[in-house]
């Protein structure tokens, strides 16, 4: 009996022009993660459940994969990097020393209710700068985050920056200190909810209209410049706050001299759910997908380490969202339109032909270029309409005649120009010219 | 109560300097996949337990990492990349179209008894060409292979090759057709037990003496040249084995053209321990390295998709075992001597100059070099201590009196030379000098 090829529901396949665009997504991220010397690391996807459930919330317990494994051990599929990290971490301290920056790109399994574009299988790419206190290494994973966007072409984005400093100070002053996680969580909502609605909810806290008031004045201001953040620190009611506002400024001092500092915008409403943030926090959207959220959040944590260690170990780091990223790139219109990696088809003529043809193709590959070679003397039309199918840019003809004069003939698949009597040479280049 | 940090038995971290190795053998096998038009595609890592499990065998089933889910499906972890290839190409045949090829890089997962050198979550390469039954894309997978070891800078291997129609023409003019699964088991063993205990085996099916001795005469057969395959072809028993001889007398002449074909081995004793393979067989062995056994093996199977489709669908694949050939660098003395992927670290000396030094150091990435900054002014005793450790090539000094003169000092770590007063544009020579 057969059985019905499926996935299971939540789950996905990305096919050739899928996976090829996601594949050179990830080498541009890397390459720019390794360009400020963040190094890999790697972390198995199982692992005890222990491990994962002493870090994670209520939310993330009903959503972990977790079973008994053959050794009747209790096993989970890991839900995010960072537990790992901070697992990691502990561990091998004493091999790594500090600072010590890592980045993880590898997917994480989360069994959320099925809902359109959310999986349960998803692509997680973590940068972390660990050991370190210095705002600089802040302000350098916000750089690495604005550096990654650019490098994938994104032009037009907005970083916006908080510091849970500031928003500690605020219900310090305020007398709310023990209710500070429920008004961030709250506040963390403005964009989505609206203010009307925002202030329904801060009112069910019932911390007076008072208090109400100040927060939603408080968390209003947002601005873009080191004046702005001037203006709000002469204001500031306690010294917390001051300070968090110091490392924004300072943050901001660094940021303007090495990235494009336009696309910085401070915003006291911006929260960020996860507990274990202690200073600045931020998160990116794109200008032109405002439907798709943050692509790209972080921040900074006082002690990753906690539940595996005594000494504690602060860090700063942020994550960028590649499912979110690929859903802002369909929107944007930069669908993929090929489903090879090659440039060019070399077809087949002749059976007999096929040592000189995979000798030609050997030769152009040498230089550099990817090329696919027809495995049968099919009929011309059926290996063409395969390279049209494919989205080959070139097909390259090799007949009797061509083999004779030791020429080629190229035909462009876009234009549908067609040049005879191509040397090797001549021919790598106008390749070589198609694909860069 | 603190957690012990430990991962679970059987499953291993990557620390910086074996992940960055192993994650620049990654990128140089997808950059020669994807230079014979061979595109990625993803699967998920968790399929229905029904789907792996038709395809695989009975070791299999006792090592699936098999669960229930929260839906109460069951589950399990994928054990290889080919059942959910063949799970993959049946449901998106029509999408697809044909021929295919495609790439996959992995982790698996297989519960087996923990030994030396073997994990329970690993990573396969694997390479396959769908669609097409031409004995030129069993050449292409050679071909493959020889360009991805020779791409990772290994110049001494010996693939060798062997033809299952071969192996079924010997078996069916012995008359022990029925026989040839167990046969072919044997006879894989022979390169581990030698030949004494091969005959022992052999003699336990009870075939008679006479086809014993034939078996062990055929199989103790290889050569290197198509003279040699001539000969064999000369004295076959019947067609099933001359065609087999044809196959790879074919094969031969397209990798004459087109690969260092000293490395290919004709070998009658290569049997590969598999039911599905039909056709050309392969396994891939380093010079300097006997004790790993193959590092890339592979094969021709007539009817990938059976469990999930009436329609046969014909491929060729290999698969390329990372964790071996990552063993096999460690033997071969290419052990990894960083842990950082950037070329230089720039220090910090004084706090107020950060965002000069930030500056900086954005400039030298820009032209595309590698390079991190050291995030507080610790003791330059210390810095230098942190870039020592990581395996830096270079640091880079900018004090007070570098950046009133606007130059920097460099100093060369390994042989210790410093240079003082160098320019921006003469320290990015010398550092792009160094990376290359």
């Amino acid at each position: 009996m057969l059985i019905k090829p499926r996935t299971l529901s939540g789950f996905k396949d990305r096919l050739p022009q899928d996976a090829l665009r996601k594949e050179d997504i990830i080498t541009t991220l890397m390459q720019t993660f390794r360009s400020f010397g963040y190094a890999p690391i790697e972390t198995p996807h199982l692992e005890y459940a222990e491990i994962l459930l002493n870090q994670g919330g209520e939310e993330i317990k009903k959503e972990l994969y977790r079973f008994q494994d053959h050794g009747e051990r209790d096993v989970a599929l890991r839900f995010d990097l960072t537990v790992p990290l901070a697992r990691f971490a502990s561990q091998y301290k004493q091999e790594l020393g500090l600072p010590f920056k890592r980045y993880a790109i590898g997917n994480v399994f989360r069994g959320e209710r099925a809902q359109a574009g959310r999986y349960r299988e998803f692509t997680q790419c973590d940068f972390d700068f660990i050991g370190s206190t210095s705002i600089n290494s802040d302000a350098e994973i916000i750089q690495v985050i604005h550096d990654s966007l650019k490098a994938l072409g994104i032009e037009r984005f907005t970083i916006s920056i908080n510091n849970r400093k500031i928003m500690n100070g605020l219900c310090a002053h305020l007398g709310l200190e023990s209710q500070t996680e429920s008004l961030l969580r709250i506040i963390d909502k403005k964009d989505k909810i609206g203010d009307e609605k925002l202030k329904e909810e801060l009112e069910k806290l019932e911390v007076g209209s008072e208090a109400v008031d100040s927060v939603l004045q408080f968390v209003a201001q947002n601005g873009t410049d080191r004046a702005f953040l001037e203006q709000v620190k002469s204001s500031a009611y306690n010294d917390l706050m001051r300070e968090g506002i110091d490392e924004l400024i300072h943050a901001f001092a660094i940021l303007e001299s090495c990235i494009d500092s336009d696309c910085l915008h401070f915003d006291f409403s911006i929260a960020r759910g996860l507990g274990y943030y202690t200073g600045m926090v931020y998160e990116t959207r794109l200008t032109d997908c405002p439907g798709i959220g943050s692509v790209s959040s972080g921040g900074r944590y006082d002690n990753l380490t906690q539940t595996f260690d005594k000494e504690p170990l602060p860090g700063v780091g942020a994550s960028i969202g590649l499912d979110r990223l690929l859903a802002a790139l369909d929107q944007l219109g930069d669908t993929p339109t090929t489903s090879t990696p090659a440039t060019a088809l070399l077809t087949l003529m002749d059976a007999a032909h096929a040592p000189e043809i995979y000798r030609i193709a050997s030769q152009i590959r040498q230089a550099g270029i990817a090329l696919e070679t027809y495995p049968a003397p099919d009929k011309m039309k059926k290996q063409l309409s395969y390279a049209n199918k494919k989205g080959f840019a070139y097909a390259i003809f090799a007949g009797e005649s061509e083999l004779e004069s030791r020429t080629l003939t190229l035909k462009n698949l876009i234009t549908g120009e067609q040049k005879e009597q191509v040397s090797l040479e001549v021919a790598i280049t106008t390749l070589a010219e198609e694909r860069s």
